[in-house]
């Protein structure tokens, strides 16, 4: 399964309110961190090869509490890190 | 330890070779992924905890072939997935 | 008859319904794709050759429920695909 | 099969000898519109399942003489025409 | 008499309102047309000599129904087309 | 016939070099006019209705010396002036 | 003393209204300018050394009726104009 | 006479050599100021009412060594500072 | 420690009541700066090692009245002025 | 003294060079931090009150190797940290 990642901008001062929420609400969150930049949120999904990724993003991501935007970048293919520290922990 | 994630612009048609530089030369790669939209790759790389991530961009990242601009978006925290496909893989 | 393509920005968690809305209600419309990047929906439309794209775009697409804003790209012309795979289907 | 749309900004002066180049070389070309506003290309193309579309754009869309930036929509969802002008042609 | 230039930008569903309601109510038009883009609408207006383009703008096309923003380009020089289609019709 | 408007940025310094070159070569302008803001040129010219605005920008407006970018707007509708001093001179 | 420049958005059809109580309300002003392009407005205003422009901005300037956004321009060093029409009036 | 403003953006450490040349080959500049922001210099000329704007900036301005870009801004109407500090000096 | 760099956009008329409810309310702030420009607030804020940046943002500076947006600018290493005047007073 | 700062684009790979020769050439740095984001570095500095902030970026820090784009932030004026961690260490 390759991953979707999408940035969200939140109202003021509900960042991390959303980023909870998501975490409860959705399985398909993998992790949601709190970004430096002009979004607040990048959120990285799994999604069933079968998913539709506009239908997850629009009901799901967009459907949280305090969400404002939303910019959905989808992977192609993934480089799998070969050094000492690839891989995610 | 918190990842990195950097968003990479390449030079026309240059992408998929940068993509694979950074995996053969970069062990702190985790993954890189092609992406859709302005920018081609978004890379994210796990630091040691003393590394400064303003000098591995600029000299690592910024360093490989092809690339013409980065944006680097610093991870505050983590929101683990706890859902049914909460983690990576 | 040259298709019209027009990148459409839904309000937060309605891009489905106004897709759906827009096979519905429009006749015109040839394909509603949901995707990536800034915008929510690409709508595909054949107008007739006396047609106004602008009132058309005016009237019946921003008239749909949840259309944030749109951005009409009119075609010039069209280089069919020569190759295995060309045309639609 | 899902259509990939590639918006594509050409080189001044360049914009139909790259479409007619596209055409001639790239068998996955569905279509390639000349447009209006920012970019002057909108490019159809149908992938395999299979194949990567980040690396298809990267090799053999930048890859057209002329081409000076590419912006890569890709499709979810196609919600087809069901009205009288549904479909293409 | 030099033309004005008036980008205009309208509230979904009403530059067609908009354009009309700019036709009958304004002396100073000369076409209005609905546009590709970004902006709805088009305006190009006749000023008299001692007119002020600036409060021309804010008052009479800024005052007209569902405009939403405008962009005032000003002509410095007209370079009347000798051309076999040069001059307006 | 409809006109079809040109935004032209240029090279610094060459303008006016290039308006005149417009007018001289390009026996489809009506118009063009410097103008303030962004871009420099404001083009205005009448193709016939099977001419492809998108070849016409691409190879006569854009192969003008000094051009550097291009913005086409196409007209939709044309709502004339019904006022005193409607239509151009 | 040297000038302090702010250009200034204001909400459609207001900026002759913004224009009048600045010049009304605010002793600083030196001018204020109706202008083409994103803004409405460009004042010019003097300030005594000591007064703090950010203060003055945010609740003189900002504090007008109408406006709906400002972008102050400080200006480092005054090369006079030496030529024939050197200097003000 | 009105005067014309005209933001300037130099090439890297020539912004000051470019204001010097313009005091001292334009009569037309009243003042350079160097500025803060996104520009470096902020021109302000006065031309005679006969005078075209447009061959001005794109001939004198645009000519000046060390001229990346200009922005053109003309104003409509002035209104003078009736306060204490009105006026130039 | 690092400082963390805080861009602060705020409603129209309240920066300067945003800086110092900022400066009452939040120990961690070293400096707030009224700047120019697009934003109006640059604040300058020293967090404890553990402390995460982003929930700061988003609860202590985004809670502020008045706040619109605000961009996070994390610093990477801190090159100390040598010079005569280096270091901060 | 109040400072000056100056957010700097670099060429690709040379941020940390250019931040080294800023604190090696120019006494007036207080600091160089090397940041996230669209930049790359943010420098603080501080200026003797009779020195020019425009004189000094072109010619000091538009002087530095690798220097791409500069933006110059003046601080109006600053609200000291009253709280426990207030003021710079």
């Amino acid at each position: 399964m390759r991953p979707l990642f999408v940035l969200i901008k939140c109202e003021m001062g509900r960042a991390y309110e959303t980023a909870r929420e998501a975490v409860d609400r959705i399985p398909e969150v993998s992790e949601i961190y709190s970004i430096s930049g002009q979004y607040d949120l990048l959120g990285k999904f799994y999604l069933e090869p079968g998913d539709d990724p506009g239908l997850f993003v629009t009901e799901k991501v967009q459907g949280l509490p305090g969400v404002k935007d939303t910019f959905t970048l989808i992977t192609f293919n993934a480089f799998a890190g070969g050094g000492a520290r690839g891989g995610d922990r």
